[in-house]
C-alpha cells in the first residue's frame, strides 16, 4: 500500500520532523530512510523523542546520506541549510530519484537573483530551468510533470496565496511597492542553538529582523511578477513572534482602478472555490495562526480601506506545514499522480 | 463506511471540539449531530472557526439536545458541566443510544462518595452499577461490553496509568498516602469566561489550586484502591500551568519491600508491553507534555530514590485527548468492536 | 515628602494597576484613593493580589467615586472605559482637581472626529479646547501648563514618536497614506472576561483585528497632521500578539525627496538627543518589546529601503507604561513642576 | 551618595543582568565594574540591549576579571558557573573585597557533601568555615558580620522559607522524607545555547529533570536540618516550566503531632510578622509566580490535609531576584549596615 519510498534528508530539524510526522500518516508514501549530518548515527527518537514507538523498522536511525543507497528511493525531500541542496539534488536526479528541495536553491528562475541575495554562486545554475516552483494552487500543472521541485519559502507561500486573485485579475497597481508585514513563529528560524532563539530571549516579546533585506524578498517579487505578468516590487518585513508555529502576513496593495469590497471578495471566492487548502473567512473574521496549526490550510481575508484606497489582505498558514513540509507532500502527491490532499487532511489543532 | 453515528453534546467546549476533531478523522464513526446549550443555534465554525470547511453537510449547527432526534444516533458523547449528565444519559440509554459521559456522574461506584465531593445528590444513583469506568488499558473487558461509560477525569487517567503496574503487583505501601503533584494546561479549566483564565492572568505564571480538596481526589483513590485491592489514600495537588494542553503528574509512592530500579523498570515494561498508547521512555528521559500533544499517548518514566526509599513516577498525557476526547473515542472503539486504536493514531505535534 | 495626592479611578484594570505600581514608587506623589465601579467595595489586593502588603494605610479599598471626597486630591487619573470620563473630569476640575484621562474623551481637538469614530455624541465638547494632548516629548510646554490632559492611546504614542523627526523636518510625502502595522500584547484589550482573551484562545497565535476601522486611526492622523502641519492619512492595522505587554509598531512612509540612511539616522538622533525616554538603537539592532518591559522607554530604529524608496521605522513601547500609566505619570510630573523622569526610572525587566 | 562600589562578575548572564538592574536602582551602591569571560571585551548593552542608555560612564564594557583592579571594589558579586568561584573569592578577599558568591562553592558547611554531589574536589575547603549562608530571614545576624557569603540556590531559598516556621517549632516529623516538588521558569537554567532551552523546545510544555539527583538536594537538606536541629532528608523534583521567571515549590511534610490549621497558620504568621519580603497569603489564596515577578518577595500559603495528615506548603519567588540577585543585594545591605530593604522595594510586575 505504501508504494512510494520517500527519503527525508535533514530529519532532525523542525521541517524534517514535520515531514516525518506527515509521511507516517500518509496512505501511499512510506519513509525509506532518514538522513542528516549533525545528528548522523543517532536515533531520530533520541533527537526528537516524540517519535518514540512510531518509526517503522529499519528507519530509526539518521544516517549520513549515501547516494547509492538513496537511489532506492522514489523521492527525496531535502530540508537542508541554504546552498548545499543543489549538488545533492543533481546526484539524486541522476540516479532516478525525484527531488523536492525545501531550501532556496531551486526557487529562482534567474541564478543572478539567487547569487545577489544569497551572496554566493549558484552551484548548479543549469538545473534552474528544469526545476518547478512548487506552489500547487498556482502552478499545479507544472508540478505534476516535474522531477525537481523547489518548494516555496514559508513567507512567500503566504504572500503569493494572499495576492494571487488580485494579480491574476490584473487589478493591482504595481507601480507602487507591495508591502508585506509578516509575523512568524520561532520554528521559522530552525532548530539552531543560538542565543536569540532561547526561550527566555524570545518569550513574551516580538521584534522585526532583516528589515529591508530578507532573502525571501526576491522570491516574493518573482512570484508576484509572474502572477501579474509585470514587474512587482515588494517591501517585506519579517517579525519573530512568541509562538512555536505559524505565519501571519498582513499585506498592503494599491488597486489599479476603484473596485468595491463585494467585488473584491467575489474575486477571492471564485479564485479559490475549488481549492481544498485555501479558506476565505467570512467578512470581519480575521485569520489566527493557531486556527491552521498542524494543518495544510491557508486562511485568508481582505478588506478595502475606503479612506486610503489601499487593500489589506491577511493570510495565515502553519509555517512548517503549508509553509514547508505539508506543501512538499502536496507536491509529492501531484508528482506521483495521487489525490492532492492525500495524507494532508489533518484538522487544525486548536487550542 | 462511516457506519457509527455519533452525537457530540457540548461541542463548543474544548473537550467537545476535540471530539469533533477526532471524529472527523475517524474511519468508522461519523458525526451525527452537535448539541449544546450556551451556543445552541450557532454554527460550530462560528464559535470555533478552525473547523471552517470541515463539517459534514447537515451538522454545521449546534442544536439544543432533542432526545427524540438523538435516538437516531448509535452513541452519544456528553461533554457537559458536572451534574447534568446523569438525566440526559438515562434518557438516551432508554432510546437505545450508548453513552460515553466525559463528566463525573458515572465515574464512581459509590454515590455517597460522589455526593460528598460534588456537594449534591446524585441524580441517578441506580445507574452507577451498570456504568463502566472507561480506562481501557486497565478495564478493557468491561468497556467492551458496556452501554454506559464514565470516561475518567484527566488527572486520574494520568495517575492511574502511572501507578497501575506497581499496584497490580502489590508492591505499593498504601499505609502511607500516595502524593500526586499534577500540572495541567489551561484547557483543563474549560472554555469559561473567567478572570483567572485570561491570557494576561495565566501567562508566564504557575500556581496551585484546590489544594487538599480537588474533586479528582476520590476518583484517584477509587482507582488506585481497585488496582491494589486495598484502600489507598491520595494527597493530590493540581497546578495551573502556562500552556494550552497537557498534564504532567509527578507521583511519590512508598514501596512495600525493597525493589531495585531495574526490576521496577521491568515491571512497567511488561505491564505495558502490548499497549499502543503507553510509552515507557528510556532511563533518564523524562516526559514532556508537548511530546504527546494532540495524541492519545501516555508517556511514562520512573526512578527509585535510593536515599529516601521513595519511588517517583512521572506521566504525561494530552489532557483533552487521552485525558478526555481521545480516551472517549478509544472507549467507543471498544464498545463497537472496532480496533482500539482506530482514528487515534495521530502523531504528537511538536513543536 | 509625598506631597501630591493622586486619585486612581479604575484601579482594578491593567492600566489602573500599573498606575498604582508606579505611584507606590514615586518620590513625590502618593495614592490618595482608589476608585472603580465593577469592584467597588473590594480590597485592591483581593482583586490584584500582587499588591498585598504594599498599599498604604487607608487606601486598601476600591471605592465608588465620591466627588466631594475626591476634591481632596491634587490630581485624578481616570482609567475608565471609553466615553464615561468626560463628565467625571468636568466635576473634578470644577473641584480644583487636575485630571489626566487615560481614555479617549480628551484626545481630539475636533468633537466631530470623536463622534464619527466612537459612534456617540461627545459629552463635553466645550472642554476639548482646554484639554492638552499629553505626549510630553512632542508637546511638553502645553502639558506643563495644563489642568486637563488627554493621555494618548498606546498605539498612537508609538507611531507619533516613531515619525515625529521626519514629520517635523517636513520630509514625509503625505500625499500617500502612512501604513502603521502594529502588534500589541494582550493587556491592550483590558482586563475583560471575554472569550477571545482567554489564555487558550490567544496563546501561541497572532491575529489582526479591527482592520481598516480601529478607533486609534483618527488619533494617529490628528497627531501626524499636527506634527507635519499638513493633513496625513493613515492605514492602521492592529494585531493581538501572544504576550502580556508591549507594542511594536512597524511603519512604512514615503519620503518627499531622496534622503540617505545616514542623514535620516542623524535626524532621529538629533531630535531625541535630550529625551531620556526615547532610545535610538544602533544600526541593524531592532526593537524588541521585552527590552522595554515595565519601563517608560520607547525604543526606535529605522531603515531606508533603497529598492522601493520607502522608509521603515520601528518603535517598541510597553503599552501599559509609556502607552498608558507611565506617560500619565510623566504628564503629572510636568503639570506639577517635578523633574519629568521622577518615579519613572525603572529598568526594563528582561527576561 | 553611591558609596559602595560593587563589582559584578558574570554580568552577561541572567542573574548577572539582574544584579545590574538592581544595582542601577540602588541608592547606596554603584556598579564599579562588569566582568565575565565569554563576553569579555563586549559592551553589556550589546549583549543585553535592554541596558542601553542606562550604564554609568566607564562601566559599559564587560572585562576579563583583573584582580588588582578589582581590589578597588568594596564588594564583588560572583555569578559564575559552579566550581570556579572559590579561587576568585579567595583572591578578592585577600585584597579586602567582600564577596557574595551566587554559585554553590560556599553554600556547604561540609566539603565532602559538596564533593559528592558536584563530583569534584572543593578548591578551597578551608574557607567554608568563614563563609556565611546568606538567607537573611533565617541567618540575619551571621550575614551582618560576614565578609564571604554563599548566596543560597533558588530552589533551596523557596523550600527553606516555606518550612522554617514548622522546623524551628520542632513540629515536623523528619523521620519521613520531606517532598519538595518544584517548578522553575527557564531562566533557572541560565543563558546557555542548548537545544532544550530553545523557545520551540520549551514553549507550551512542562517536564521534570534531574529526578532524584539534583544538586540542590543536599543544600536543602543541610538547611532544613539546621533549622530543625536534626537530620532531614528530602526528595526534591525540579521541573522546567514554560515561563521566563519564577519558582513555585509545593512541599509535603508530615507533622510530629496533630496540629490544627488555625494554629499552623498562626505559626507562619508570627514567624514572618516582621519580615518585609515574606508574605503569607490569605486562606485559600495560593501563590502565583507572576505575583512576585521582578520583586524580592516570597509568597507563602499552607494547608493541612486532614484526610492524610500531611501538611502542604507552597512558596513562590522570582528565581533570579529572591532566588539569586535580589537576595544577594539583601545580603550586601546587611554586610554594609544598610537598611535591609534598600534598593529592593520593586513592586511585582504583573501582568
Amino acid at each position: 500500500m505504501k508504494n512510494i519510498k520517500a527519503l527525508v534528508v535533514g530529519a532532525a530539524g523542525y521541517a524534517g520532523g514535520e515531514l516525518v510526522r506527515l509521511l507516517l500518516q500518509h496512505p501511499a508514501a512510506g519513509i525509506f530512510g532518514l538522513a542528516g549530518h549533525g545528528n548522523a548515527g543517532r536515533r531520530l527518537d533520541e533527537v526528537s523523542p516524540w517519535f518514540r514507538g512510531l518509526l517503522p523498522d529499519g528507519v530509526e536511525y539518521i544516517e549520513t546520506l549515501d547516494l547509492d543507497r538513496a537511489a532506492g528511493a522514489d523521492v527525496a525531500f531535502l530540508a537542508l541549510p541554504a546552498g548545499i541542496s543543489a549538488e545533492t539534488a543533481a546526484e539524486l536526479l541522476r540516479r532516478g530519484v525525484k527531488v523536492i528541495d525545501l531550501g532556496a536553491d531551486f526557487r529562482f528562475k534567474d541564478a543572478a537573483v539567487y547569487e545577489q541575495w544569497y551572496k554566493k554562486p549558484h552551484a548548479r545554475p543549469e538545473m534552474l530551468e528544469q526545476a518547478c516552483y512548487g506552489l500547487p494552487e498556482l502552478w499545479r500543472q507544472e508540478v505534476a510533470g516535474a522531477s525537481l521541485v523547489g518548494n516555496p519559502g514559508c513567507y512567500p507561500t503566504s504572500v503569493q496565496l494572499a495576492l494571487a486573485p488580485l494579480l491574476r485579475a490584473g487589478l493591482a497597481d504595481l507601480s507602487q511597492p507591495v508591502i508585506a508585514d509578516c509575523k512568524s513563529g520561532i520554528t521559522g528560524a530552525g532548530r539552531k542553538e543560538q542565543q536569540h532563539l532561547l526561550f527566555c530571549e524570545a518569550n513574551d516579546s516580538i521584534n522585526p529582523y532583516g528589515v529591508a533585506g530578507h532573502r525571501h524578498t526576491p522570491e516574493i517579487e518573482q512570484g508576484l511578477s509572474r502572477l501579474a505578468d509585470e514587474p512587482a516590487s515588494v517591501l517585506f518585513t519579517p517579525h519573530l513572534t512568541p509562538m512555536s508555529r505559524g505565519i501571519l502576513s498582513t499585506i498592503y496593495v494599491r488597486l489599479r482602478r476603484p473596485v468595491g469590497q463585494a467585488e473584491l471578495r467575489r474575486l477571492w471566492q471564485d479564485f479559490y472555490a475549488d481549492e481544498y487548502f485555501v479558506r476565505l473567512l467570512p467578512e470581519e473574521v480575521w485569520p489566527h495562526t493557531k486556527w491552521v496549526a498542524g494543518s495544510n490550510f491557508c486562511d485568508l481575508n481582505l478588506k478595502l480601506d475606503e479612506r486610503t484606497g489601499l487593500l489589506v489582505v491577511c493570510a495565515a498558514i502553519d509555517n512548517i506545514v503549508k509553509g514547508a513540509a505539508g506543501q512538499a507532500v502536496q507536491n509529492m502527491n501531484l508528482m506521483f499522480g495521487l489525490p492532492e490532499t492525500m495524507g494532508l487532511t489533518q484538522i487544525p489543532m486548536m487550542p
